[in-house]
């Protein structure tokens, strides 16, 4: 349960971009509305961030895709959405109470609290004007789950957590799912939530955050099928991070050592992300064997083993696990979309290349002149009955353009005075540049073709 | 900011319908895998639920619906994803520090605490074996809102709190997203997400919960035009409910008195629904005024304030809200769907007539035989690409449609021996329960007509 711990392949100082990348995303993303500080008129808070505009839309593609996949597509695949804040006891018996935490050392001048296995990063004292360095205490465990109080009995409340994961409901929930969905083994149960943990220092943007969103599926299966289910799971979830359209060489498989593995893992592989200040990981596969529903059988006293119908064999599954960051996937494709390209003509533009499926948005509509605004209304109001759709109608068209570039609009649709004449408008496409003359009528499925097809 | 008033219709008690409904579809629910307690194998926890398979897919139709109509169809709405924790300053603006809390008073002799508002209907004290009534203290205010404590600095930690409700943000967050997306006045700005209430009393299923999710909607006006937009939006949103599938005569719209308004509303309307327990609020629509703008303009310093082009006049947007309970109106749909129905051969079903739009099964796949399970599951992966599907071939074909009027499937799809030959499967309805005998070239157009159609 290392869940500070920053994995880093080998390779990562000679390949990474320059930070410079990272800052003018972090400025985009505010300017443009995909993601700023939580309550930025109060100053922020530090490690919380809110998705504008740009930023829900693509977050919720991820998410409907994932969902799509993981669970409409399949037949032994089922969904649950459970609550952020469980029963106590579920933290004791995932062993969250007792291990969840980082090995802490205060200052005994400045009194700020550091990781301590993160002390080589740390300059001067701040106490001290820079004249020397901190005087620090033996290491202590720091317990990273965020903890509140519920009910209102006059002499005692209740502690409870916040989740810091949302796996645990999956294994809590698994008698009753299974039975009431029907499922039997191998079967998998799909959640996306919101989870919560007291980073120690929140960085690298919305990388490191104390609230975030996880896409996790636990795969229940036979002890002589968990083989082959990790094999599958892992290549699977490649899959998908190459069919949202991450580009191949930003990412990787990366297998955990032995030493490196958590205690309730036989075997876990992370799916690796080149970021611009490191490779990172952005989701990970794991062979958690029957741990969970070993311990939840312990601390609750439920049964949670099930019995083969053929062989009358009573057994406890194993669980493989996929685990996706989804705020952490939301940055890589971000990073990975950012681009700046010089034109022909000397100018330079910069391009969100983002696949059609996650673009936040699809189409911009973009009337010549506000003259003809009532006309490209229609339009517009015909396509968001498909898609999100932007509609700008100030400012010069060559700058409407960079700006949908720099949002990652696949197309842009502009109704220009011959318009009303003959029907058509211009269809522009984001990365050529190539513009098309298009009936409107058949406006909905020339783009129904390029944002949706299989390419 | 009255949280915890129950609002009920006067005549409430003689429309109710009777109690047992309730119990039987709380069990149904737990039962099929709608919705049932968090952490139900320790005992649950008060207050908290999870949504089952066919519980999340309801409540992701639900969403989706109120997205696309509220979002994706308008220009003049945009859509955000705030964090839940935000800056403490947030609250104190908000008045909810202050004031968000319930009258509760303490009993002397069993310690427990009530709410001093419903005192009339507790029993005789705990601790007194039924022998007589509880001895309460003076009534004294408790903040419903739930804490935290975030950060590691090791002299102080900060108090946050759990957002009470999700439409604070949308007024921190007005200047950044207005700003970034282009937005002029007037326009929304739109949100799904939980938020947290300490309630004393949990009570009535999901409908009085201490973790629920609200989709709300800010939208920000000129003065002159505020009437017209209350008006506009109190119409919109009762049809939506109409269109979702809730019965007229089920639901209603509830003005508020002057005696009730919230401090900082101006005029407020409920859209009310016919539970089996009494007539309650699923939605609410607020006229806030410009109350929150300037209470964050003064909190933080920071010129919320818009100047109009034409005119330059300056002054403050204000702000006509909706905000839907998620959970209660998924709740409503449960008791609005739920029916017994005797059928002509004298034995009876249980129907959840939800409207295709809503249901969280759209068709069943149904093999008469295990035997030809293959070409079944064929049919089973195409319909998946385009909705939720169920796949069942376990028990008798009339148990298996009844257990698909249980949980509201709108088709079933059976597919039988003669079925290789003629290359046709039967389509059966849940509500009239005719059946179809359609070509499976054409099943996906069949059911997409039905289950997409403007009816």
């Amino acid at each position: 349960m290392a869940a500070g711990s920053d994995s880093t392949a080998p390779e990562a100082s000679e390949q990474g971009r320059a930070p410079v990348a990272m800052e003018k995303l972090v400025s985009l993303c505010a300017a443009r509305g995909f993601i700023f500080a939580s309550s930025e008129i109060y100053g922020g808070i530090n490690g919380f961030w809110d998705y504008g505009p740009l930023g829900v839309e693509l977050k919720n593609n991820l998410k409907a895709l994932w969902w799509q996949r993981m669970v409409r597509e399949r037949s032994d695949v089922v969904g649950v959405d459970a609550s952020i804040v469980a029963h106590p006891r579920t933290w004791e018996a995932s062993g969250h109470v007792d291990n969840f935490s980082d090995p802490m050392v205060d200052c005994r001048i400045c009194k700020k609290r550091f990781r301590a296995d993160q002390l080589d990063d740390i300059g001067p004292c701040s106490a001290q004007k820079g004249k020397a360095e901190c005087d620090f205490t033996e290491p202590r465990n720091f317990n990273l789950m965020l903890q509140t109080q519920i009910g209102a009995s006059a002499d005692a409340s209740q502690t409870a957590y916040l989740r810091p994961e949302t796996c645990q409901s999956l294994f809590t929930d698994f008698k009753r799912v299974r039975e009431s969905a029907r499922q039997k083994i191998p079967f998998g149960i799909a959640q996306i939530g919101k989870a919560f943990r007291n980073e120690i220092t929140p960085r690298n943007f919305t990388f490191r955050s104390r609230e975030f969103e996880q896409a996790e599926m636990e795969f229940f299966c036979h002890p002589s099928e968990r083989e082959k289910w990790f094999e599958y799971w892992r290549a699977e979830r490649l899959q998908f991070h190459l069919d949202i359209g991450l580009s191949p060489d930003r990412i990787q498989n990366r297998p955990h050592d032995d030493d490196e593995l958590a205690h309730y893992a036989k075997a876990a592989v992370d799916v690796d992300f080149h970021f611009p200040f490191d490779w990172q990981e952005i989701e990970g596969v794991h062979d958690r064997g029957d741990w969970d529903l070993s311990r939840h059988t312990e601390y609750s006293g439920k049964d949670l083993s099930i019995t083969d119908e053929q062989t009358k064999e009573k057994f406890t599954p194993m669980v493989i696990e996929t685990s996706m960051g989804v705020d952490r996937t939301c940055l890589a494709l971000l990073c990975d979309a950012l681009d700046e390209e010089t034109l022909e003509d000397g100018e330079s533009r910069t391009v969100m290349r983002f696949h059609p499926r996650i673009a936040p948005v699809k189409v911009a509509v973009l009337p010549l002149s506000k003259k003809i605004g009532e006309a490209a209304r229609e339009i517009d109001a015909t396509l968001r009955k498909h898609w999100n759709v932007f509609y700008d109608e100030a400012g010069n068209i060559g700058r409407r353009y960079r700006r949908q570039d720099e949002i990652g609009t696949p197309f842009c649709v502009t109704y220009d005075f011959e318009s009303e004449d003959d029907k058509k408008v211009t269809v522009r496409e984001r990365d050529t540049m190539n513009q098309d003359r298009v009936p409107i009528e058949g406006l909905v499925d020339y783009l129904r073709d390029r944002l949706e097809g299989d390419s």
